[in-house]
């Protein structure tokens, strides 16, 4: 059985032939062990509750018969250092990963590189001391991200670590799209403006789509939706991000789960005046009380389509908002595109939901855009054409992989610098 | 001489032949006076620095030979009331109106009128108390246009007193466009919804184009592009207005004079934290400091079209950062309307900077919006066509005449009372 070999082989200890993925949280550790030859995933795991005597760990691992076993590990953990040792040798454990040499390179995940990062970074002090700098900008999320950098530089010595950043897909926005009309010193000294977040799920079915459509990236003029929990939209002319719908921090844009996307900037003042909250306290209603959550009570679709169809008013809402806002941005990235190839669903939302699917492309005919019910009834789990006969743009489904693309990119950067030498 | 004869009919001293506007604000107030059934303006003027020793008011006025003769008064302004009366004099002494019974009604311009006002309302003091309930929500203009409406009480007996509202106009808007994401008592509680403004404005240049165009509204669909020191873009379905930029306040939306328009709402916070600013200071900051002026220096287009002329980058990326932003809304509110049949720009910028104009729709072609260059030059003053021939979407010049619109719409409620006896 060749399949059987293939696995066995994607396991097997040979030196430097996995990738491996981080996604380091406040009290959480995701990550990702790919192949490096296949892109095939190899085990995916959780270490939560970091911080607490119950830390946990819960692990998906390929076998050799090509399923998936899960399995859950329990152990007290102080602190991220413990949690990665304590992920790193249950791999080890579960053979997954045999010996450290086996890893030809480690993606971390950072939500925020500024304008310092318009690539992936190999990681050394530099790179590290810049994205501490960034902190005030990614207050909640940067300082985590370099937790699991400086553990994985603790553990694994002489083994590359790869900073991939969620806004360097946008670094290639024009300044009328990424500047904000304030004050030019907010921009100057505070580095207030646009940056962008989906960056690797944007950048993996732009590139996934342009592949099914057969053409170069450079030939196209796509917009992705990246509709889930957090939701954003991107703009993206002959291969480079023009425009994207997240601002300076993952709150603008589209109706998420708990979050508000775009509102008057007003209101913030009107809650603190109104409300007498401070606004540490709007802050956080507007990041964890509001989207989807906040209109119906709901942030799951799943949930707010069933609930909308048995009546419940505002659930219809809430359904209707998200679907009047990605509308809205459609169309706004129609105007700034010039013309538009092909528009690109993707995220949990986005691949899952034929109701929500239907419903953003419903009246868009004269942006060319139109959707076949049969086809979009039919998208199961890859990649899919969905738009009706005879449109001008085309419609797709394509399943994301933001692992796989931390994966890819920070692989590419490691493989740049050993051809150059640099 | 017919016109001389039309003339000195208007500045006649017949009973209900004359309608009266007012726009009163902190320190001053504005004021139009109409001809009734003409429609012709017999007088304009500005009562300012209210409040202080050194109270003026300048006054155009209509002469029997058709041209306007200006005039500057003086005189120590204790309060609005004082004001009022000051106005008032001047007007009989100038022979504007020397009986009060001329007037058939007045308007006033009244900023918000939240959800209780669908339409203008006829004045009495149940209609003050809900304008006063309206406070929280414009707290920076409604107290300010009560002051001038109980000024014209106190003063003009008898005669008619309407408000007419900003926000009236988008009172059609669907709740997907009006809601945001916030969660649902912050909408039921206290009335955090998009209300949007410059409602005379787009209902005047609507109407007017309908009437260019030879349509009835009913069979139209228009974006009206009101771009001035405050900015703001409305899409009109069938005559009813379905969106708008502007928000709970005219804070949202466009890049304008010097308001930030639409920002990540996160924005405010990281000010707050970062620069250890108060949140009045930052709010502050964002309606006075910010907009062009905030990324240029300068508030004024022609200036910064000026200056961008002259190599000045920072002017070119205001300019650019302007036009952009309109680009934005009218993709959306395509999307937003299905089908567009003409697209209005008024305003200050909008009827004069055929710069901006032609800026704006660059690159729309994809929406069937394409302006004619030289069409495009040649306006001056008046309604214009200046799309390129074989286009779909007709775009429009319509001079706006917001106190003319009020004084329509304060003479049309009244005839209707007069008429249905209610």
């Amino acid at each position: 059985m060749s399949e059987r070999h293939d696995i066995e082989e994607s396991l097997s200890g040979e030196k430097g032939t996995k990738v491996g993925v981080i996604n380091c949280g406040s009290s959480s550790i995701k990550y990702e062990v790919f192949d490096r030859k296949k892109r095939t995933k190899l085990a995916t795991g959780l270490v939560e509750r970091i911080g607490s005597a119950e830390g946990r760990m819960r692990q998906s691992r390929l076998q050799a018969d090509g399923t998936f076993v899960e399995q859950v590990h329990m152990k007290p953990l102080a602190d991220h250092h413990e949690a990665f040792n304590f992920m790193v040798d249950m791999n080890r454990e579960n053979r997954i990963i045999r010996d450290d040499a086996e890893l030809f390179c480690v993606g971390h995940r950072v939500v925020h590189g500024g304008e310092l990062f318009r690539e992936p970074a190999i990681v050394d002090d530099e790179v590290v001391a810049a994205i501490e700098r960034l902190i005030p900008l990614a207050p909640l999320h940067n300082p985590s991200n370099l937790l699991g950098i400086e553990a994985a530089r603790m553990r694994f010595h002489g083994i590359p670590q790869v900073a991939v950043f969620d806004t360097a897909f946008h670094q290639t926005l024009p300044p009328a799209a990424y500047r904000y009309a304030l004050p030019h010193e907010l921009y100057e000294k505070y580095q207030v403006r646009r940056y962008g977040f989906h960056g690797a799920s944007h950048a993996f079915v732009a590139r996934e789509a342009a592949q099914f459509l057969g053409h170069p990236m450079e030939e196209l003029n796509l917009i992705t939706l990246h509709l889930g929990n957090g939701a954003s939209v991107a703009a993206i002319r002959a291969g480079e991000c023009i425009d994207t719908s997240m601002g300076m921090t993952p709150l603008e844009g589209l109706v998420m789960g708990t979050r508000s996307g775009d509102l008057d900037p007003a209101i913030p003042f009107y809650l603190i005046r109104q409300l007498a909250l401070t606004p540490e306290k709007v802050e956080n209603l507007l990041n964890k009380e509001s989207g989807l959550k906040g209109v119906c009570g709901f942030s799951d679709m799943r949930e707010i389509q069933q609930r909308a169809s048995e009546g419940d008013e505002r659930a219809a809402l809430a359904f209707d908002m998200f679907c009047y806002r990605v509308r809205k941005y459609i169309g706004a990235y129609c105007a700034v595109l010039g013309r538009l190839d092909a528009m690109i669903f993707t995220g949990g939302i986005g691949e899952n939901s034929a109701a929500v699917r239907s419903a953003v492309c419903a009246g868009l005919r004269n942006l060319g855009i139109s959707v076949d019910a049969r086809k979009n009834g039919a998208v199961a789990g890859k990649a899919a054409e969905i738009q009706e006969e005879e449109t001008a743009v085309r419609v797709l489904v394509v399943p994301t992989n933001e692992e796989l693309e931390i994966a890819l990119q920070a692989e590419a950067v490691i493989e740049k610098r050993m051809k150059t030498g640099q």
